[in-house]
This record gives structure tokens, sequence and C-alpha cells, in this order.
């Protein structure tokens, strides 16, 4: 399947190579390739330039955020939360149309240092932001409650024994999204209902940095116990 | 121990049978016993009138809540969220200094009906609101990311295989809570730091309700997994 990833952070950079790993055809969507392939300084978290990392991953597509749009079959919002709809607004309605968007961001606010703020919560959320603005686009928030080296690889925490959440408007979506998502690793996953869950599913990011600090190490998951 | 309750819906009437079994001495502190004693209709998500609950648990004493502060050693808030600043006030400052507040309460808005939002949230919790409040007292919060029922029966939900926080200013406190939750059966107890974790503990509730909607029982928690 043709994959489309909007972003080019550690999120992404970790997304892609994960799902190239599957025999995915994978494009990152950037807004100027260009400028972004001479960019001197590595992304936040990563170590390496892009030019450099993207050398290193030559079976992952670089493009306009336009480009990646039309090329994916299931896009993946991998862009800052702050970010996100302007990237997809870039994308372009046009291009986006009918398409799958599984939202993995969270709408963080870092402009107050550590830890972060969030930008929109409690009676609304960024999956549902980009929902009312894309109406046409299937909506599908989830991945967005692991670290980024998780989402592809849910076995590198406690032997993949955990829960992934998703939730979104479309039961066809979730339906293509879940296949997907075990795919990836993913045994467990818990339909949250619509696009409105995505409240409780970025609100949860609060806790999740309390169980990195608490923990010492990002990787790590919670397992919904049933009674 | 003698442990005080503060509230009378369905958490306290939970919480107290399940701690007097365990031959600490008990009492429910509230605004006004006597009207309490008289009051026709049970309590939302219960089944008896008080008085009725009250004649099933003879174990169990009511006071006011300045008379519940004097009794005890430990003291939890079961009160709703929106109420607890003014019910530790009627309890008084000089009945609750020194002593360990198990903030188990959650800021939730029910005004616009379910699901509920949040009081306070984000940039500050009802947790820091007391600690705030009532700077002498040592304020744990816990117990409040689990339904009332689960609370002294961790077993009931998957053998008891799931993690409670906690978090607080004081070390001591915090360590002297812990005791008393392991005593309850709770054996993965997390502790998040500083009181301003209640953030994180209180904004996981909109998850919370949303996996009470999608398992359709509140007979559930989360079990942190590590790498």
């Amino acid at each position: 399947m043709n994959i489309g990833i909007f972003g080019t952070g550690v999120v992404a950079q970790s997304l892609a190579p994960g799902i190239a790993r599957l025999r995915h055809s994978v494009m990152i969507g950037t807004r100027n390739p260009a400028e972004l392939m001479e960019r001197g300084t590595p992304a936040q978290g990563t170590q390496k330039t892009f030019a450099e990392w993207s050398r290193a991953h030559s079976e992952i597509k670089l493009g306009a955020f336009a480009e990646a749009a039309r090329f994916a079959e299931l896009l993946i919002n991998a862009t800052s939360g702050g970010a996100s709809l302007e990237a997809l607004k870039q994308a372009g309605e046009e291009n986006l149309r009918g398409k799958i968007l599984i939202d993995a961001s969270n709408p963080l606010d870092f402009s107050k240092g550590f830890p972060p703020t969030l930008l929109v919560k409690d009676t609304d959320s960024l999956g549902e932001q980009i929902q009312r603005a894309f109406p046409s686009v299937k909506v599908v928030k989830s991945l967005n409650t692991v670290n980024a080296a998780v989402m592809t690889a849910p076995k590198s925490v406690g032997g993949g024994e955990h829960t992934l959440f998703l939730c979104g408007n479309d039961a066809e979506a979730k339906a293509k999204v879940s296949e997907f998502l075990r795919a990836l690793g993913w045994a467990d996953l818990i339909d949250l209902g619509d696009i409105s869950g995505s409240r409780g599913m970025e609100m949860y990011l609060p806790l999740w940095l309390r169980l990195w600090g608490a923990l010492g190490t990002p990787m790590l998951n919670v397992k919904v116990v049933r009674g």
C-alpha cells in the first residue's frame, strides 16, 4: 500500500522505516523538500540532519505535502500538533478527499517550557478540529498515546502485551486502520467510538509524560485490564 | 487506625465498608448529619437512602466534617470535585493541620450533561488547589483513576494485575499512603512525583469514561507496562 506520512521529526523518522519494513511504499510529506534537504541541524530528538537520515533510508520517498497526499492510499499525520492544520491545508483538500488519515499527533504547547500544556482540550480536540476542517477525510485518531519508537514496535515494550486506542466517525476506515495496526504488531486495540474520543486520548498525554519521568524511560504503555 | 472519609455518595459508601473490613475505625464526614439521615432519596448511583445504608453498616460512624477531621489520623476526600474545597473549609484548618489527606476526587462538571468536562485542568488541578488552600495538610492524590468498587477491591479486576498512581509533595505521607493502599490490595503503585502530578491523573478521566463506554463496564483499570 502507498503510505504518506506528514512530518519530518522524530515521529515521522520512526514511523517511515517501521512501516516500509512491512513492504509498504512510504513517502514523507513536508512543506519544502529542497529546504529540508539543505537543513544543517537535526530535528529535535534526532541525531542526524534530514539529508543524512534520508541517505540512510533510501527506501523512503520525500515530497511536498500535496505530493505525499496524492501518492498515498493511507495518510498519517505526524506533524507537531500546532502545525497540523496548516500542513493539511498545504496538502490540499482535493488531494485528501475521501482518504483515511491516521492522526498520531498531540496538541502540545511547549511555548512555556516543560511540561507542555495542551493547545486544545476538554470540550474539543485536535482530532475533531482536523475532522471539522476536512469533512471528506476519514480521520482516525490513533498512535498518539505511545512513544515514536513504540508505534511500529509494540513488542519492544513488555512483549507487546498492552493496548492501543483508536477512534473516528467512519467504521470502515477504523476497520482498515485496525488491520494496518495489527500488521504493525498491535494485538489489543480498543475502539473508543467517534472522533470526540480524541479528547481523552490527547488529555492522557500529561499522565504519560509523568510516567516517563517516574519510570525514567518513554518505552512504556498501558494495558487495559477488564473485569 | 482512625480513618475519616469526606463525602456520602457512591464513592464514600464503597470506601467506608471496604476500609472498615481491614479493622480500621471509619467515620464518614458530611455537612449536616441529621439532615442526611432524614433524606428520603438515595444518592446518585446508590440504591438505598443514607439512613437505610447506615443501618446496614452500623460499623461506620457519621459526623460533621469537623468531627470526622478531628477523629481521623488519615483522611480521604470522596466528595464531588466541585464541592471539595468547601467541605474542607467546613472541616476547619485547625482540625486538618498536619494530617494526611488522600484526595480521591475528580473535578467533574456535569452541568452540561454527559460526558462531564473538567472544572480545572492542564495548568492546574484540584489536587493542587486543595494543597494550596491547606498548606499544612499533606495531600496525596490517589484512587481517583478507578471506579469506587475497584478502590478497595483491586482484585475484582483482572486479579489485581493493574496500576494505581499517587503523587504529593510529602515523601513520608506518600510512604504511609502506599502502605495503606497495599493493605487494600494494590500491588503496583507508581509515584508520579509532586502534587502537580494531579493534572495528569485528573485529565485521564475523559479517557477512562470512554473506556467504560467501549467495554460496557466501569470494572476496568490500566496496568502500566514497562520496557
